[in-house]
C-alpha cells in the first residue's frame, strides 16, 4: 500500500506532531489530495501532519470490477472490510485506515495519540463512519460532499452488495446515518461537513443532507455548511480545505 | 490553441474585470496551474480572472524535438517567436501570448486594458521577458524560479540556439537581464520574484540570481525573496501564490 505524508516544518523535535488523515474518493489514489488540495500552506503553518493514504488495494493480483467500473474495486474500496469473493482477502480498507496504517505511523513518526480525519465524497463516508466508530480515536472529523447513506444511494448499493453481500443489516456498521443513530446518542465527536449546491452528485447520490436530518432529529450537534455554485471537485476542497484544517487545529 | 480561464464571481456585470496571464513552465499544459497551484480560491474573493496558455503548439503536425526532449520543442515553446526551421512556423508564442490571446480574451470577456502577468520558471521568463518589453500592457509582474539568463544557462542555450540561432545578439530581445539593462533605466514595472534555495534548478540554470543583480546594479525596484526549502515544484507556486496575486491586485 502507497501513501504520502507530508511533514510540516518541526519546531520541537521533542513534540508529538499533530496528524490529519485525508481520505479521498473514487478513482483517487494518495496523489489527489497531495497535488490538487493546496492543503500544505495551511498545514505548515498550523503544523499538522498530513496523512494521505490510498482508496483501495493496489496491484495486477488485486480483483477489479468486471468491467473496470469506477464506482467498484480499485479506487473504490470504501473503507470497508469486504466479506465476499472475490473482494475479502485484499479489500480490508477499514482495518488499514483504523488500525495497521496508524501502527506504521506511529511507528515511523511522533504523531499524538489522538488524530483528526477527513474526507472527500467516498472519503467523507470513509471519514465519517470510521471517526463515528472510533470516536475515543479520532478528535474530530470532517467531510466534503460526503456519501452519508450508502444504503439508500446507488453507489452505496452498488459497492455495499458486491462487498458485504446482500442483508441490508450488514450495512449499518458502514452507514453515517445508522451510526450517528446508534452512536451518536452516547458520544459525540466534533464534526465539520461542506456540500457544494451545484454538485451533480448532491441529489444523485443524496450526499450530506440525510446526515444532517439525522443530526437534527438526535440532537447531534454539528456543522453542515451549503455552498451556492461550487461542484464536486477538488476546486470545492482546495476552495475550503483551509477552514477544515482551522477546524481540526482546534481539536488536536 | 487551448487555454484555460477561471472567472471569478462576477459583482457588477458593466464592470472590466481585472486579468491576469499565467505562464507555466516546461512540461506544463493550460492544465497544470489550474489543477495545482490553488489559485482560484483566492481569484475569486479579489475578483480576479485567470487566463491560463499553454506552452508551446500542439498537434500531430507540429515539430517536435527529434529525441522528445522535455526542454525543446512540445511543452517547451520559451515565450518566444522562433526564426529557425523547423520551428519559425508554428512556434510563435510571443506574438500569441502578448497579441493573439488577449484579443480573443477581449472579444469574449469584459477585461481591463491592462493585465498583470506571472509564471513559473520557463513562465516566469516568459512573463518577466513579455512585462520588460511591453511595459504599457501590463501593470505589474512576478514570477517563480524564473530563467532570468537564458543566453547563459543549458535550457536557455539550447532553446535558443535551435529556435533562434546561433547569433547570440538575436537573444537579447527574449533575455531578461538584457532587457531590464535596457528598458528598465526608461520605464519601470512593478516586479515580484520568488525563489526556493532547496531548488535544483536554481545553481545550474541560474535562476533568479542574475536578475537581481542587474536590479541593484541599475537601481531597479523590485522584491526578490529567497525561501529556505522550497524547491522547483508546483508546492512552491502553491506556498506563496496567495502573496502574488495580491501584489498584482494592488496594481490591476
Amino acid at each position: 500500500m502507497q501513501f504520502s505524508v507530508y511533514i510540516p516544518p518541526i519546531v520541537n523535535p521533542d513534540e508529538k506532531l499533530p496528524a490529519l488523515y485525508w481520505l479521498s474518493g473514487l478513482t483517487c489514489t494518495d496523489e489527489n489530495f497531495s497535488a490538487k488540495a493546496g492543503a500544505q500552506r495551511v498545514a505548515a503553518e498550523l503544523g499538522i501532519m498530513l496523512i494521505m493514504p490510498d482508496t483501495s488495494p493496489r496491484g495486477d493480483h488485486i480483483p477489479d470490477a468486471a468491467d473496470a467500473a469506477y464506482d467498484l474495486g480499485l479506487g473504490a474500496g470504501f473503507y470497508i472490510n469486504a466479506t465476499q469473493e472475490p473482494w475479502h482477502d485484499h479489500y480490508q480498507m477499514y482495518d488499514y485506515i483504523v488500525d495497521e496504517l496508524p501502527a506504521l505511523i506511529n511507528k515511523e513518526f511522533k504523531v499524538k495519540a489522538k488524530s483528526a480525519i477527513a474526507g472527500h465524497s467516498m472519503g467523507g463516508h470513509g471519514a465519517l463512519t470510521i471517526a463515528l466508530s472510533n470516536m475515543k480515536q479520532y478528535c474530530s472529523v470532517s467531510a466534503f460532499a460526503p456519501i452519508v447513506n450508502p444504503s439508500d444511494c446507488q453507489w452505496g448499493q452498488k459497492a455495499f452488495s458486491n462487498y458485504l453481500g446482500d442483508k441490508q443489516r450488514d450495512w449499518e456498521a458502514y452507514d453515517s446515518c445508522a451510526l450517528m443513530r446508534q452512536q451518536g446518542k452516547f458520544l459525540h465527536i466534533p464534526m465539520l461537513v461542506d456540500q457544494g449546491l451545484d454538485d451533480n452528485f448532491y441529489h444523485t447520490q443524496k450526499l450530506t443532507k440525510p446526515l444532517e436530518d439525522v443530526a437534527l432529529e438526535i440532537g447531534y450537534e454539528a456543522e453542515f455548511r451549503y455552498h451556492v455554485g461550487y461542484d464536486h471537485s477538488y476546486f470545492f476542497v482546495a476552495s475550503f480545505i483551509e477552514e477544515h484544517l482551522r477546524f481540526h487545529a482546534k481539536h488536536l
